[in-house]
């Protein structure tokens, strides 16, 4: 009774309210239909991204200490906005870079993802984006980086400390190591 | 003479306050009894963890940017406490996994102790805890990550960017490498 | 026009003034002359680092979540003042270690440049600094370490995630790894 209360009357009105702060696509999902958690990162976020500024380009709510080169280019399911609450991840996708998301990924702190390295013999420069994709389901551990235009499938485990610099399409697998090899298969009932 | 004078009459004043807000057996030792230090981290905390609510958890105090799932997990000696005040750092033992850290032991930043890992094939379940031990005397290099299960004697070093993926329960070492491997033996006169 | 205003007028004022709380020779250079955003950073800071205390012994702006063990010991160029406004970088050169910055340098999140080791059989006392030299357009990728010691030459990039345990002094060169070896050599043109 309460839950239809709050998602009948409350929700929407909060959802309309915030959404003057930020984009209304990323106020849904579990953590704010299932849970309030996702307020208290609204809340938290309305402090620092709209008054203290930082972060402030990123219209949804993301920590103080996560860095996203352009936040547009960041495509991701509201059910996993988890992933920018926490600490130490960089998603550097500046020059228009993309990076996708799967439904279902977990990503943990210090984690980059990079998708645009500085021009070799020109640091001011740019090189041109390539994408990350990350299928659905895969977790990112701990202080691992993913380089330029690596694509890892659906159900991949990424072990803490690995820096990825190619792709493994296929997923179902854990990976780990510095450069990341195949550690093992896996099958998946998620 | 004044230090006398802090520690029979300010030192238990400071404590008996500050106790309503963390649990006093924290607020003791060397940062508290040999220095004033610890009183900074108790003040900022308060304003971090009881007024903004980031760690609000934890019955110590730590600082806003360091992530722990289940403080009653971790078992530490107040005298490093200094470890829970930088940055980066995750004890990533939720499902009441455990963490003992042995006294005298020093963890640099952006350092992950992992107890708990996600199911493989369903992330949003967690697989049974494997406790963590670090021994006495132990040096957790920047940017390193403890698996589950890891046990390290006393006297162990990890470098920096190491990934611990096993034990060496005889410590007096040093080890290094992702995976981390034996690089020599030590002999303590600590 | 308004430039030279700027110039001419406002900036010499806002230097003078804020020159009060940072020393002076970090308030110049392209974050302040050929653009605004260095006020910014100043800002922030005398907020973080003159009234939250936060990295208070640092004589220019610095973010909140970087660390800086001897600050006197670091030499750097002001146009490269970015380097120490993102978070998870330790400067980790107590007993007053050296640390040198070429010009041009990018020094990415969560790296750590380390001069000072704690005493393999004595944490409580640390071993004689080694001095950590960049040469002028490195490239130091994310979640790198720099160990004691290391010289590196003018355009060297350190692959994300790498741990440098030894000089490469001849710089033009891609190193990566843990620990890092060479990966190729590069000729500027920078």
């Amino acid at each position: 009774m309460k839950k239809i209360i709050y998602l009948r009357f409350f929700y929407p009105l909060l959802k309309a309210f915030f959404g003057l702060f930020f984009e209304r696509k990323y106020l849904k999902g579990k953590y704010f239909e299932s849970s309030v958690v996702g307020w208290k990162w609204v809340f938290r976020s309305l402090f620092t991204q709209k008054i203290l500024r930082i972060n402030k380009h990123v219209p949804w709510p993301v920590s103080t200490n996560i860095a996203i080169d352009y936040a547009q280019g960041i495509t991701f399911d509201p059910d996993d906005l988890n992933n920018f609450q926490h600490f130490g991840c960089y998603f550097a996708n500046t020059n228009y870079g993309k990076i996708t998301i799967g439904k279902g990924t977990w990503i943990a702190p210090n984690v980059g993802l990079v998708t645009t390295n500085h021009k070799l013999n020109n640091f001011a420069l740019h090189e041109e984006p390539k994408e990350i994709i990350i299928g659905q389901h895969c977790w990112i551990g701990m202080n691992s980086v993913l380089l330029p235009g690596v694509v890892l499938g659906p159900n991949s485990i990424v072990g803490a400390g690995s820096v990825v610099t190619k792709s493994f399409e296929d997923g179902n697998c854990v990976i780990a190591g510095n450069p990341a090899r195949l550690i093992k298969t896996t099958y998946s009932n998620a």
